[in-house]
């Protein structure tokens, strides 16, 4: 099966000048979610991974599967003030402004082997950011996965410390 | 395993008098994850759905693995303005002012099958709009499933007219 195909792509959302790439396309069709995520176990489950960790919400419909899927437990990450008890947050630079994202301490012990998982990279942040979530709380990133990689963002420079890989390309 | 064990209440989360259930716990927890998805599985594996629905972010960590693990397709219901396409959205009452959900018409086909599954039920508004939303696209509720059930704030009564069952109750 041709994953690809299966994405559904928006012009124009949700602003004037953006191509959009919508997943849930994809996972609605039985045998192209099964197909995705049996794809991302094949790619990981020789690590020794022990934690799979992504970002609210979307990076969830792969990182939820696949941790399932490898019997391993699953850590969100998510936007500050979501989560309770003790914290961890970092934030970073967007075109305008800034963004942050959080973890439970309680989330990574030290000498985690982390599979990080997201939908999209785009210019980076958030995966950088939650990387580095992950390293200050003593875990290791042993896999960066994404489904689309948006090459003309050039997103995969701020992961070339880790072992990055995603499965479909577009420009942008 | 007594699942209700791994989840951490904190109180006071994310306001004064709230007591608040975290599954990140219980999803960080391997083994504890995988029953709680293998418990919804033998739950809903004779019904012969055919698509699971879920909010976002938190229900996307029960909905996701179940339909990966039952072989079915996984709809999303998110806040309005992040779906691309012909949407379909449907308003409810809080205790102070009104909230919004949506989804996207090509989810549903006339005459799906849909387990219907959320982290929580407290008062019931969003399940009961999101069961609306399936209803209005042809779809048809063949069960609601919540991990937790807050029995003393009443949500199963806007449920009545479907079969619902929760994993772990607590009264508030």
């Amino acid at each position: 099966m041709n994953l690809a195909e299966k994405i559904d792509v928006y012009e124009g959302f949700p602003i004037e000048g953006i191509s959009f790439k919508d997943i849930n396309s994809l996972i609605m069709d039985p045998e192209a979610y099964k197909e995705m995520v049996d794809l991302l176990v094949e790619k990981t489950k020789d690590l020794g991974a022990t934690k799979v960790v992504s970002t609210e919400s979307r990076g969830y419909i792969l990182g939820c599967p696949l941790a399932y899927a490898l019997g391993i437990g699953f850590v969100p990450v998510r936007k500050p003030g979501k989560l309770p008890g003790k914290t961890l947050s970092e934030s970073y630079d967007l075109e305008y402004g800034q963004d942050t994202v959080e973890i439970q301490e309680k989330g990574i012990n030290p000498g985690d082997k982390v599979i990080l998982i997201d939908d999209l990279l785009a210019t980076g942040g958030t995966l950088k950011a939650s990387a580095d979530l992950v390293k200050k709380l003593g875990g290791d990133i042993t896999k960066v996965l994404t489904l689309i990689e948006l090459t003309d963002l050039k997103g995969a420079d701020k992961l070339k410390d880790y072992d990055y890989e995603s499965i479909i390309q577009y420009p942008a």
